[in-house]
């Protein structure tokens, strides 16, 4: 409880201001001991998405830049891949025209590029990745893009008691590979979309194979769905950043007592990117009007954070 | 860490012998710093089969008990029922007539009856369930049927530094109703069997509304397909009772380092009831053969447990 040192700043990467400020007074009010908000400890549940929420999403969700690479990786042994959409546009380095084949088709590729596999080859993967991968504009690691503000208020809800959860619609089984060092949150409490696997003894050994077929897209509908699946508690605060994360928010209001959402708007171009009602990914149009209609917290990140990457 | 303290028995429900033995010799290694077979606490994970394991199973299932009294419940808006199998036995009050029907309609008549409800109204259900419902043998609630000795070896574990998960084949959200209460296992660390849900706005509140199709059968294979799935971590202890465990401590025991498989055999006809490789459910046959053969611990409920039920 090392933040209940009131003298401390637990935000020292957020401005002073309406969305800090809410913060505060928030998670104050919900562990104010005899207050008429209070939470006990076992019900502070907090859920986050990840994508744009926890970290960047630019120029493309760092999965899908995952996935590309692993189609130049394996692209020897797909020669079919020369002539099909979208991997195609992949191997020629074409992330619009490979972007033009629509979500269904991008799904495709990260099913096919994350199968074949164990689940444990899969982490050594994804591992070795994020050891050498660089980001394209920052020719920095991927897990340089945490944003600094968000790990401060993962760490403050924590040490007031709130279990973090992420709830995102990237696979499972790649963010527990960064998750517990980047944010400090175990694998048990992150939530993600699935793939379907296989259980099988190699040779006497048991084994867990990764099949090319998705299990639940933890997106929109399936955010609250996988939270009572996952949680079996409802959130008494939601974080976003997308529409895509417009149902956890109606699920985490629609409890009762003191609940708490809030969307991180997109605003500053200069040190990360600006983009909400137009974006291809990523977009903010239904859940920014929701916010505004209901007074949820909008994080104007050029006006509200100090930093924004460590 | 109140059982730190050595001079108090952790287990004082179980009788000095090989069983209790190994457990808090296995707990001594894996905690002890500096020793070869030390596990961080983050690693710490320990899974648990809830029927048979945690608490009994007899006559049957309990979940399957309670579906029987949903069958008479809802009788009277299932007309077809009186003509339809296993239904028609179960309104006859005929439970060998009804588990004639074998296992696929039984699970049809658990998913028809746990669904056309919010998830809301699922749990006030069960939880009135739980209140007034008696076991048909022993006149006493449900819950009064855990095993006493278990729920030592639960507090034992995680004053250790152990997480505890449930991960059994009953559906998850009647097994969250009283896992917290019972086990001290929060709603988050109970895996089971889960149907498909929909996400709805009613009048603009959201619901999720429970349908009548399973999405997944945590049992068997799918044990350490959902230990991946929800835990993302491989346990280093497990604990069951039938051959739907075996994959689980198969998946278990084949990590590196110091591992924990533990069989409970129901040997106690006169306190329990005494079953193994012939039974009808919660069978355990090529569990056993295997858990001798590879020096598991196998608990005789008769010799090893001093009480069984508080």
């Amino acid at each position: 409880m090392g933040m209940s040192d009131h003298t401390k700043d637990a935000l020292p990467s957020w401005n002073n201001g309406k969305a800090k400020q809410s913060i505060l007074d928030f998670v104050k009010r919900v562990t104010t001991p005899g207050g008429e908000d209070f939470v006990p400890a076992a019900e502070r549940i907090a859920t986050f998405d990840n994508d744009g929420t926890l970290w960047a999403e630019q120029p493309n969700y760092f999965q899908f830049l995952f996935a590309l690479d692993r189609v130049t990786a394996l692209a020897a042994q797909h020669p079919e891949w020369k002539h099909k959409e979208p991997f195609a546009s992949m191997l020629k380095g074409d992330l619009e025209g490979a972007l033009a084949s629509g979500e269904h088709a991008l799904i495709g590729v990260v099913t096919e590029t994350h199968s074949g596999v164990t689940t444990e080859e899969f982490e050594k993967i994804v591992k070795d990745w994020f050891t050498t991968a660089r980001h394209p504009k920052f020719e920095r690691p991927y897990t340089d893009f945490a944003y600094q503000p968000m790990r401060e208020l993962l760490a403050h809800l924590r040490d007031n008691g709130f279990k973090t959860f992420i709830v995102s619609g990237s696979g499972v089984e790649f963010m527990r590979v960064f998750a517990e060092e980047v944010y400090g949150i175990p694998p048990h409490q992150v939530i993600g979309s699935t793939g379907k696997q296989k259980f099988e003894l190699r040779t006497g050994k048991p084994v867990l194979v990764k099949l090319p077929e998705v299990e639940f897209l933890d997106d929109k509908e399936g955010k609250p769905i996988s939270i009572q699946k996952f949680i079996g508690r409802r959130p008494i605060a939601a974080f976003g950043n997308s529409d895509g994360d417009l149902q956890m928010m109606q699920w985490t209001a629609a409890g009762s007592g003191a609940r708490f959402c809030l969307y991180i708007h997109h605003t500053d171009a200069e040190r990360e990117w600006a983009y909400d009602r137009q974006a291809t990914h990523g977009r903010l149009d239904k859940g920014l009007d929701e916010a505004q209609d209901r007074g949820w917290t909008v994080v104007d990140m050029k006006r509200d954070w100090k930093i924004i990457f460590p």
